[in-house]
């Protein structure tokens, strides 16, 4: 296995959050924003368009990587397990949201649903698939929380 | 934004399938592996046992970028934008697979649900939330396939 490897921004996030402190669950889940891929990565959207929802990965070009526990940004009572949470500080940081895709017009993806911030780096583009749905899970230490 | 960013394994995948031809849906749902984290991100698992789904970031270590087209593995008869597929020959090779957990040991994760080949390396570990379950999706090209 190799040290470390290395990734390279494809896009980039166009949309009104401009500190991660804006973002919360119930002004995401609204949101629309745009995803402009950068024009030598256009071919790659071909077939999209079907896809009622796709999978964001992005870069957390604001994150602090600091230790392995982290006060969740809503609920920072508690220091949890980094990888028991979302929470930006984190080893790579690499962030997913799963959005609803509204329109494509050649580079730019039309999408709602963002929790990233304004000129976040993207970093993939993946259609959601039926494997990629979970029903009925337990939420650990979320359960009952309004997230 | 910066041209590239560094990233670096956290962990190895251990389970039976050896190459990528052998891993098909029906084979992976019900594949049961671990996820072992290099011990010294072991205190990063604290709280995640009451999950009932991760979310596996991987690094694609087998991946050989192409071209923004490719034929999806199990459906060849046609090019499609890679954006579009899950295909691993991509700009940024990461995968991600939505698994069941099943327990923690300390730092081994056993999960169901695997679909990536013995000795992948993993790159973050996430719990699987609300905003990960996207309902009644249209599947674009891959609507009616058995996937």
């Amino acid at each position: 296995m190799e040290d470390s490897y290395r990734i390279k921004p494809i896009g980039i996030v166009r949309c009104t959050f401009k500190t991660r402190d804006e973002i919360t669950e119930s002004k995401k889940r609204g949101n629309v924003g745009e995803i402009e891929l950068f024009e030598e990565y256009e071919e790659g959207l071909s077939d999209i368009d079907g896809f009622s929802h796709i999978i964001v990965v992005w870069w957390m070009h604001k994150s602090d990587f600091r230790g392995l526990k982290v006060k969740p940004l809503h609920f920072p009572e508690k220091l949890r397990g980094v990888f028991a949470t979302r929470h930006p500080d984190r080893p790579n940081p690499i962030g997913l949201t799963a959005v609803q895709l509204l329109e494509r017009k050649g580079n730019i993806l039309k999408v709602r649903g963002i929790d990233m911030i304004d000129g976040t780096p993207v970093i993939d583009i993946k259609p959601y698939l039926e494997s990629d749905r979970k029903d009925g899970g337990r939420l650990g230490w979320l359960t009952g929380r309004n997230i």
